[in-house]
C-alpha cells in the first residue's frame, strides 16, 4: 500500500513521540495552563517576532475554524470565504451550525481576488437594503490554498488592506501553513502573516503531530474570555499538555520548518515523475498537494496497484482530477515506487 | 509538588506510548476508518457483549456531552439532569450553545432519584400548558458523579425503567467510567450499563489517555449521519488513529480495569490517612475522588507544603470542601508523603 | 361563557380599531419606519421623559424576550432570572434556543431578591473554575411578575444597584406593565423604570392591542444594528405600521393608562367577591391577576357554569391554585355573574 | 406621494377590519385556537381539497421561512434554495441562525432548474467525501419569485419528482401566491401546489392582511410538535385570532383571489404605460412586481415628483434596474398618475 491520499496518513514526528515519553509522569495542571504549553506559546511568539501575541492549541481544524470564527463575529456577520474555501464545503455546516453565513465569492485557483472582495462590501454597504442582509463581518483565507496554491505578499497585502479599509478582520488558515512558508515559490514569511493577519493558525494535524492547531493573535488582540468560548464549543482540551508537548517541540530547533521542506521536495520529486510521464496538472501548485488529471481507465489499475490517492472531482467524461499529498513523512523511495507504478500503468 | 487536583495531572499509560510508537510510521486512512480504531471498537463490542453496538470516539467529555445530546434531542427538547450533573455546571454552556435546555432535578449526593424523574415528567405531561415549556427529551446521569458517588444496580434499573416508561433515551457520563467499575462498593457492570442506557460513554481523558471518550450505542442505535454530526460539531479527528490506538491498548489485556483498580486502591489509603486524622467527608466516596471538609487555615499551610487539591465549595466560614483526587497513576508512596504532610499541618 | 383565563381574550381597544380604519388607505414605507411608528416613539420617549431613548416595536413576549436578550449577551453569557420567570418557564426554551442559559435564582412570590443576586454574582467570580461556568450577562426580571405581584421601588432600586455593580444590563420584562403602574399598591412610576434599567418593554398584546410590545433602551443604549437582529430573528413586520398605530393610540390622551386602571379596579371586585365567599388567595396579588385556592370539586362545577379560568399548580391533594385575570376590558357585570355563579357552587 | 415601492403599503383590505370591529369584544381562546382561527383552516382547507391538511397560521415571510426550514430539516441538512432566493439574500442570515446553511443553485429569472437541482443532488451523493458535507435536506422556492415570475405546471411537477425521488420536501414560499394564481400567464393552480408540494405558505402581508401568513402542510405531514416549535421560535401570536379573522375573511367569497386579482389587472396596465414609452423591462413579470431598465437622471427626476418605487440594482454605468409593485390597493387612477409623471420625466 502507498498512501498519497491525503497529510494526515501517519502518526506523528518522532520527536514528538519521544518528547511525550519523556514528561509522561510529570504531573501538570490542565487545560493550557502547564509549561510545556507556556514554553511553546513562547517559541511561537519569538518566531513571529511578537511578544504580544495570544496563542490557543486547539485539536483539528474544523473545530478551530468554527470557534475561531464564531468568536469573532456578531451575530448578524458572516464570514467571508471563497466558493471553495474549507469552510464553506468541507466543514458539515460546521459554520452555519454556529449561526452565521458564508458570504461565498469566486476563487481563483483557490485564492480571493482583492479587488473583488473590496467591491463585494462596497456594494453591500451601497445597497439600500443592507439592513435585512448578512453584513460581512471578517475574511477567511487559507494558505495555501485548497488547491496548494499560495497568496504572495502583494496579494496578500492588497486583501488585508482592503480589511482594514473595511475593519474586517482578516482570518488566515494555515492548516498546511509548514508547506506553504518552505515551498520554493513564496515570498511570505510568518512574520508577513503575523503582520497582515489578525489570527491565524498553525497547522500541526497536517505538518507532523498527531493532532492539534496553534491559533495565534498576533497583536494580543484575542476575545475577551475566549478560553470560555473554547470550552463552550466542546474544544477545550483536558489535558492540553497533548498539544504543549506537541507545539513546544515542532518550534524546537525549526523542526516544524524542517519537516515541511521535506514534503516540499517530495512534492517536487512527484511533479516530475508525473510530468515526465506527461501527465497534466490541473493546477500549478507550489506545496504538497498536487493535482493531476488522470484517466478514468488508468485510476482502475493505480486502485489494483493499491496506490491510494484523493478523487478531487471529475474533469469530463473521462478524466478525474485527483489529488496526491506528500507529507513531513513522505521518502524518495515512496516516490520512486510511485513511479514503477505509473510505468506499469 | 504534590498534585491531586485531578485525575488528569499526567500524560498517558507507558503501553499508551508505547503503541503509538509501534504503529508510528504506518499508514492509515483518516477520521476513524483505520484498523486501530475498528480493532478498539471490536474489543469494546466484545467487553459489553454486544456485537450489534455502534462505537465512535470522540475527544473529551464536554465535547461528547455536546454532540451525543445535540444528536439525540429534538429541537423543542432538552435534557434531563441534577442539579450538579456535569452538562449543567462546568461545561459553559456546552448544551445550550446547541439549543437545548438542561432541565434541572435535585441532586443526591449526584444522584439522580427515579421516582422523582418519573413525577416530573408526569407532571410536565399533565401540565395543560406544556406545548409552551420544553419537552423532557433525554435523561443524563453521570457514573460516577461528580462527588465519586455511584448508582446501584437496583437504581440504575430504576432511572431506565422511568426512561423507558416515558421514551427518553437514557445518557451515561462515564467520564470516570473505569473508576466506577473498579470500585469495591458497586454491583453495575459494564454489561448493566449497556443493558440498561441507551447511549454512554467510556471515559479515556481521566482513566490513563491522552485524550479520547468511547461513545457507545450498545443497541446499534446511533443516530443516522453522526459522523457528519460529529464534523458539524468540530468533533471529527484526523487522524482518528490517535483515539483508536489509544482504547485499542486501554482494552488489551484488561488495562482499563487494572489500571482504575490501581486508582481505587490508591483513594482507600487516602480515605484512611485522611480518617485517622479525624479529618470529616462532605459525602462517602466509593470511588477515585474524594470529598473533605478541612480549615482554611489548614489548606494555607497545605499551599504552603505544595499539596495541589481542588477547592470544591465553602462549607462554612471556617471550613472549605476540597477534593483529593487518585487515578491510574498514583502511587503508594504519594499517598505517604501526603500523610507527612499532614502531620505537619 | 364567562372568560377570566387571561388578559388577552378580547381583540383590542375599540379606539385602536378606529385608527387602523382612519389610516388604512394611506401609504406609508414599511417595517417600522412610517410616520406613526415615529409617532408612536415620540409619545413614549415624553412620558418616560428621555429624549435620547431607542424604541422598537416588535410582536409578542416571547420573541421579544427571545431577540432582547439574546442581541445584548455575549456568546458565553447567561440571562439570570428567578426561577418562575416566563424565560425560564413557559417560552418552550426560546432563550436556549438562541444559545444562551437561564440561571435561574430562587423566586420570591415571583420575585428576585436583590442580595441574592448579589451573593450569586460574587460567588460566580470567587470560583476559582468559573471559567468553566456560565457568566452572568444579564438579569431579567418582570413587573409585574408571573403571579402579579409587584418590586417596591426600593427594591427596584437595589437591583438596579447590584446589576450596576456587577456591570449586569437590567431587563424589565413589563409584558403587563401596564397594570403594574396602575396598580394602588405601587411606588414605582415608568420615569423610575426608565431610570433604573437598561432595557424594559411595554406590553401592548395584555393591555389593549392586538398585538405588540415596545422595547425601549431608555439611554439611547440599543444594541448595534439591532433592526438587523430583529430581522434575523424572524421579528420584524413589514407592516410595521400595524405596532406603530397601535402605540400611537394607546399613548395618546393616556389611553394605555385608563384601561390598564379599568383592570385593576376591577381585580379589586373580584378579590372582594371571592374574599367574601372566605377564599384563600395563593399569594397577595396588587394587580390584574389574582391567584386562588379552590377545592377541586368546586373546580368541576365552575367549568359546569362554563366559567373559564386558568389551572395553575397543584395545591394539595384537593385543592389547585386557579388564575382569574381582569383586563382593560373587564367590566364589572362580568364580577357580579361571576359572585353569582360562586353562590351556587 | 406615489409609491409603488412594494406591495405592503397600505393597511389591508376593508373587509378584514369590518371583520376584526365585528368580532372584537368576543372573548376566545388563545395561540390559535379560536373558532375563527378554526374556520380559516376549514376553508383553506376546502380551496386545497384537502381535509387532511395541518394549517397554522404565521406573522410575516421571514419567521416563516424560518420556522418552516428549521423545524423540517435534521441539524446536518442545508436547504437548497437559487442564489436569488429570499432566504438566500434578503432574511439577514434567518436560516443560518438556526444552524443551516443555504445550498445555492443558479438562479434562471428567479426559478430554480429541475434538472440542475438532480445533477446537484446526485453529485452530493456520488462524492466520497459527502459525509464532510450538508445533506440537501429540502427544497425552497418562491412562486411567484422574487422576480415576479412563475414556474408553469410542468416546471414544478418536474421539481416536485426530482424532490421525490430523493426524498426531499418541497416547500413553496407564497409570499405573494394570490398574485402567481391569477396571473393570466399561469396554469399552475392552488390545488396543484397542494399536491406537488410538501408545504407551502398562502402570503397575506403582502396580499391584503396587516400581516400574517398561512403555512399549510397538504398532506397532514406537520412536524410533531409544530406549535411548540413555533413557540420556541418566538413566533407563536398570544391572540391568534388577529390572524385567524383575517385568513377566515380573505377566503370567504374569494376576497383573497379578487383582490389579488386587482393587482394583476393593475399591473397590466403599468406595464403598458412603461412600454409605451419605450421602456426596457429587465425580465417579464406576468405578476404584480415590474422590473424595468431606467436611466439614473430619470430616477434622480422620478424621487422629485414623490414618486417611490425601489432600486433593485445596478444594471450598467447609466442605469439601475427599478422595481414597481402593483397591489390589492392599487388603482387606475394611481396608474394613469403615474403615466403623467413618466411624460414630464
Amino acid at each position: 500500500m502507498m498512501n498519497f491520499a491525503s497529510d494526515y496518513t501517519e502518526g506523528c514526528h518522532p520527536k514528538i513521540l519521544e518528547a511525550l515519553s519523556k514528561t509522561n509522569l510529570e504531573q501538570t495542571t490542565g487545560y493550557g495552563t502547564d509549561i510545556y504549553t507556556e514554553s511553546a506559546k513562547d517559541k511561537i511568539r519569538s518566531i513571529i517576532g511578537r511578544k504580544e501575541a495570544d496563542i490557543f492549541f486547539l485539536t483539528g481544524g474544523t473545530q478551530t475554524n468554527q470557534t475561531v470564527i464564531d468568536s469573532m463575529l456578531k451575530m448578524y456577520e458572516g464570514v467571508v470565504s471563497v466558493q471553495t474555501g474549507h469552510v464553506n464545503v468541507h466543514e458539515a455546516g460546521a459554520i452555519e451550525f454556529t449561526g452565521h453565513k458564508v458570504l461565498a465569492l469566486p476563487a481563483h485557483e483557490g485564492k480571493m481576488d482583492a479587488e473583488e472582495l473590496d467591491k463585494y462590501v462596497a456594494g453591500f454597504y451601497a445597497d439600500s437594503d443592507h439592513e435585512h442582509m448578512v453584513f460581512p463581518g471578517m475574511v477567511y483565507i487559507s494558505h495555501p490554498t485548497e488547491f496548494g496554491t499560495l497568496y504572495t505578499k502583494t496579494e496578500l497585502k492588497a486583501i488585508s488592506e482592503v480589511c482594514g479599509k473595511w475593519k474586517l478582520p482578516l482570518f488566515l488558515d494555515g492548516a498546511r501553513l509548514g508547506y506553504g512558508l518552505m515551498s520554493k515559490d513564496t515570498d511570505v514569511t510568518i512574520k508577513d502573516i503575523a503582520e497582515l493577519t489578525d489570527v491565524f493558525y498553525i497547522g500541526g494535524t497536517k505538518v507532523g503531530a498527531l493532532c492539534g492547531e496553534a491559533v495565534v493573535f498576533p497583536k494580543g488582540n484575542s476575545p475577551k474570555h475566549f478560553v470560555t468560548m473554547i470550552k463552550e464549543h466542546g474544544a477545550l482540551l483536558a489535558k492540553g499538555r497533548l498539544n504543549g508537548i506537541q507545539f513546544d517541540t515542532l518550534f524546537t530547533d525549526d523542526l516544524y520548518f524542517n519537516i515541511a521542506k521535506n514534503a516540499i521536495e517530495r512534492a517536487e520529486e512527484l511533479k516530475k515523475i508525473f510530468a515526465e510521464r506527461n501527465y497534466k496538472f490541473f493546477m500549478n501548485s507550489p506545496t504538497n498537494q498536487q493535482f493531476i488529471i488522470m484517466e478514468n481507465s488508468k485510476l482502475l489499475k493505480l486502485d489494483e496497484e493499491e496506490v491510494i490517492y484523493s478523487r478531487w472531482e471529475p474533469y469530463d467524461e473521462a478524466h478525474m482530477v485527483v489529488r496526491f499529498c506528500t507529507s513531513w513523512a513522505t521518502t524518495t523511495e515512496q516516490i520512486e515506487k510511485l513511479a514503477e507504478v505509473l510505468d506499469r500503468l
